[in-house]
């Protein structure tokens, strides 16, 4: 018997009502996930009774426990405990999947309650790792995590990536529940209703598993405890459950999957009718605010320009040298590396900040969910890996987006500049795939100034911002007191005479202003523009540049789909007249060889743009 | 003893002309993972000599074993056993990493002995297991399967993927290597030189795991040939290794890797010096050739067009449908599902040819990697999953065009369209993403005749080709005889008075010609262009229908970045006078809503289209 919250035949009446109620969300909404709520009933009603520690006034309490519901379709039933909570009222959970509803399909966090959105699944425990990490390492609160994971998610490689993690960061804090139903989406799992299957891979893992019947209440409630007992490692509880369970027309069955039940009059019949059972949870023990984040002046790293004998710099460089400096003025600035610190330049950091910097070794898609699940905990994240291995994480820096996460994204190595690593190592699909992002940002500096000042400035933005750096030494352009807004832009170079606009950001400005000058060298002026911030895009510069020369020519190191180039188009997509537009990219596909001899097999060094703007002056497709 | 091949002593020489050539090599680079090469060289000389069995001069011979170097950067070992081989030359050999070399920094199929590139880490073993799959369920081939794995990128949950697919397919052609060095990149790896903490989890899985000394050439020996006698499920040998073993100035040393060494001249002698002996590589015994894949007529399914009284269809059941009669005509059809081949309409394949019908479950790392390794045995594979999924399998399909792969990539649920379940579900960002993959092939079909014979055409091309599919029913537009070119597109209203031309794809294709009808009654003629093949695009009927009418307005069920209006903007980035152009795209966050209110809420079905043209001709900005 529970020795503290409901009883067990209280918890049995508490998760029969959960069922009626997903099974009358559902119904009202004419689709969504019946069954794949009805297996996780108990589940839900034993955490919600006895065990989670949450205050629904104040979903920011430092001290709530976090309850992730991986498997993000069967929201009706996380909806469903909010109602028996109190939080939301019976008439809001019948509109289920309306429009301008908050109760969507999938959860998001336009509900207060709601830390990430889920529903792309094998998501909810890496950024369980993060949130837990962040309550261990940083602020050792008694806050505990949950994550309800299905049985098919178990399949997810980002699964065991935070398995691998939570283990070795010890963190017992985080308690994983697998509802094992037996049947995903098209049919039976790989492993059936055999717990352990499960048990034996994550012990293997380091992790304590308790194996119990998922309908057990009592069961239930003994292996939650046995979880906040355990000391030094993660536990996972293994719940073997009947999707569809308690009503006979489904239960149990293949094909139930996504949808509502054929006849839920009967179906809540034989459920034992609607309920109204409310649940106080209990509120957090301890009252603590967040842990105090020491903060101070921003003393950026200042680097004199080249033309005035400073030395080359990579943006790389400046940007670890900047993140580190950034990390002394703001304490709740995080980092977290995918092992590769030493070339992101990340490490400057955990030098000066190595209670703040999170090695995630090389797993790209914990990277950024434990990102994602640090600023759960108002922490401000930067997640550093090479442009390259980004696309790695794709799915989370999408899902970040729909969390409405703030997070910052570091990608070095970009474009063919690297040189003889090779395409493998190379950021060239990167800006297509940030700028995608809903509501990003987007920033590819050229110089170590411009990093940054673009790097502080990526603290204070919302969404997620993408800050792209090169690997190789380049001159300093600017002077250390030169200010780069977010949606600005700088012309470099500007005459009377201009015949067209080279449109450069990151490694092909210093290009573009060379091919300038060879240019002038031959009597033909053009205006250069570094757009450095690439989402959102200076328009304005690009309007007057189009007016004023006629033809924008964008030079990027990345493929000519979705990067610089189509930037520049959008900004003229509102049906302004457009300029011409030509644009130089990476378009084939690069081997082995020295940086200049890429860009030069690219067409994107300086004497390739000069000869690119000199067959079209004789083209005479620019005035 | 070895009982084949070389005897031990002869086996260390061979390591140790393996170490002096990664030391050669990168030395004449100046650049490379020497170190990481070092620690693999028994392992390297031990395969070659007396396991692999490999022609040569026959690449493409079915008999093959395959070796995949997942750890990638230490393609100096590759190169240099390739050397011992006698497949390339000493001089050849000294081309490590220079322009032009096909011996890159990181191996690609430029080399005939590479089945896939690699240097993404984590990706070798989940290719593995598509060729292994493919070996095994298809042809019945003896030829083995083995991947060279770093230890660092155990960390990736590919690999784990990888892990649990190759033993619930119980491949026990497939050998994964793991060279336990201990040093990652930036400093020691989470299990150090633990052989146990990787064999206890590569157990749980249900693997056969052999501890060795990776150096002991007869342990090593032993090792292989354990793993060619289990029968049942895959072998790992993990083999204990010094990072830079040889050489004293490096081993086991932090902040050595990815470089040459630092006195190459006394790490030769050091090595014994160069040697230059041959391993005559055993052939494979059988000379079978593939299996033969019996082909007929191609009866591809054919649609009433709804205004002659058909019914609506599902681009996506028309996919399953047109797939499945494909897979009747070609034997060598493959189709790999993400456990939602019942929503992507794959399973209609699986009905048909269950043979050819591979579940990967969740896990679409592993979906896309083993398509990858069944187009290494001469496979056509179609991997499916939700459009929005695929972004987590986004490094594979940049690295999959790296290789050079031929592969079709799926994606369904296309858009806000889908309706009620959400943002997680939507692909909103699967056209940039595809977009940007080199060379590849972007097909977006509206209606169901159409999406067959795209389906078909994309059997015959070369590359990456993705097509995208959608969820609800829609009207058939076209008749079962109308062909539809890759790289081409349909004129669908034209008129001696347009005032713009409305460009649409997949789901705005019908909400465009509905908008156009709205806006004749009102007297304001509109082209409209069916824009089905994003990529390449048809530039031509860009060109007149700009020249015509002088506005081009995308609509698309996708965010305004990298999509089809970023397309259309492509066609006019050769400097050619540009139209003003205007894009309708998903620029909101949506949230639960039916279908129709989805299109609505975001601007792009009919109604909003003929508004916002309305708006254009109000505004003047368009003739």
């Amino acid at each position: 018997m529970p020795t503290e919250g409901l009883t067990a035949t209280e918890l049995t009446e508490l998760a029969q009502q959960l069922r009626v109620d997903s099974v009358r969300a559902t119904d009202a909404a004419g689709s969504g996930h019946a069954t794949s709520s009805m297996s996780a009933a108990e589940i839900g009603a034993v955490l919600l009774a006895n065990h989670l520690r949450y205050d629904f006034d104040r979903p920011d309490h430092p001290g709530n426990d976090h309850l992730i519901l991986s498997k993000g379709h069967a929201s009706p039933l996380l909806y469903s405990l909010y109602r028996a909570a109190g939080a939301i009222t019976d008439e809001e959970l019948l509109t289920f999947r309306s429009r301008g509803s908050r109760l969507e399909g999938h959860p998001t966090p336009r509900l207060p309650w709601v830390d990430v959105a889920t529903g792309s699944l094998g998501q909810g425990l890496p950024v369980g790792v993060g949130v837990a990490l962040a309550g261990r390492r940083l602020e050792r609160v008694p806050s505990r995590v949950y994550v309800i994971s299905g049985d098919s998610e178990m399949a997810e490689g980002s699964v065991w990536e935070a398995v691998e993690h939570a283990a070795g960061e010890k963190l017992d804090n985080l308690t994983l529940i697998v509802d094992v139903n037996r049947l995903g989406q098209r049919g039976p799992t790989r492993h059936g209703r055999d717990l352990s299957a499960y048990a034996r891979r994550l012990k293997a893992f380091g992790w304590h598993t308790v194996e119990v019947d998922g309908h057990d209440t009592e069961a239930l409630d003994a292996a939650f405890k046995e979880a906040r007992a355990t000391e030094g490692r993660p536990t996972a509880v293994l719940a073997s459950t009947v999707k569809g369970k308690g009503v006979h027309e489904v239960a149990d069955q293949e094909g139930k999957h996504g949808k509502p039940l054929p006849d839920a009059t009967a179906a809540i019949a034989e459920l034992g009718g609607v309920r109204a059972i409310h649940v106080d949870v209990a509120k957090p023990t301890a009252a603590r605010t967040l842990h105090a984040v020491p903060s101070g002046h921003l003393t950026l790293p200042r680097y004199e320009p080249t033309a005035s004998g400073g030395e080359r710099v990579a943006t790389r460089d400046a940007f670890g040298e900047a993140l580190a400096a950034l990390g002394s003025a703001r304490g709740d600035v995080v980092v977290l590396d995918g092992e590769v610190g030493d070339s992101t330049r990340a490490e400057y950091f955990a030098k000066e900040h190595p209670d703040r910097y999170f090695e995630c070794y090389i797993a790209e898609q914990l990277l950024v969910a434990a990102g994602v699940g640090m600023q759960v905990r108002g922490r401000v994240p930067y997640v550093a890996t090479f442009a390259a291995f980004l696309t790695r994480a794709h799915d989370f820096l999408r899902m970040a987006a729909i969390s409405r996460a703030d997070l910052n994204v570091v990608g070095s190595h970009a474009g063919v500049a690297i040189g003889e690593d090779g395409p493998s190592q190379m950021g060239l699909e990167d800006l297509a795939m940030m700028r995608a992002v809903h509501g990003s940002t987007v920033l590819c500096p050229c110089d170590a100034n411009q990093t940054a000042k673009l790097l502080a400035a990526t603290a204070d933005l919302k969404g997620i911002r993408y800050l792209r750096t090169s690997r190789g030494k380049s001159d300093v352009l600017y002077g250390p007191d030169e200010e780069f807004p977010v949606g600005g832009s700088k012309v470099l170079r500007r005459g009377e005479h201009d015949r067209l606009t080279l449109v450069a950001a990151g490694t092909t400005v210093p290009e573009a202003l060379a091919a300038a000058d060879l240019l002038a060298a031959d009597g033909i002026e053009v205006r250069v523009v570094d757009l450095y911030s690439v989402k959102p895009v200076d328009a304005q510069t690009l309007w007057t540049a189009a007016e004023e020369t006629g033809c924008l020519v964008s030079v990027e190191d990345h493929h000519p789909e979705g990067g610089l180039g189509d930037a520049v188009a959008e900004a003229f997509a509102d049906g302004r007249p457009a300029p011409r537009l030509v644009r130089l990219a990476v378009t084939g596909m690069p081997g082995s060889a020295t940086p200049a001899e890429q860009l030069y097999g690219a067409g994107i060094d300086a004497e390739s743009v000069a000869t690119a703007v000199r067959l079209l002056v004789e083209k005479a497709v620019v005035r």
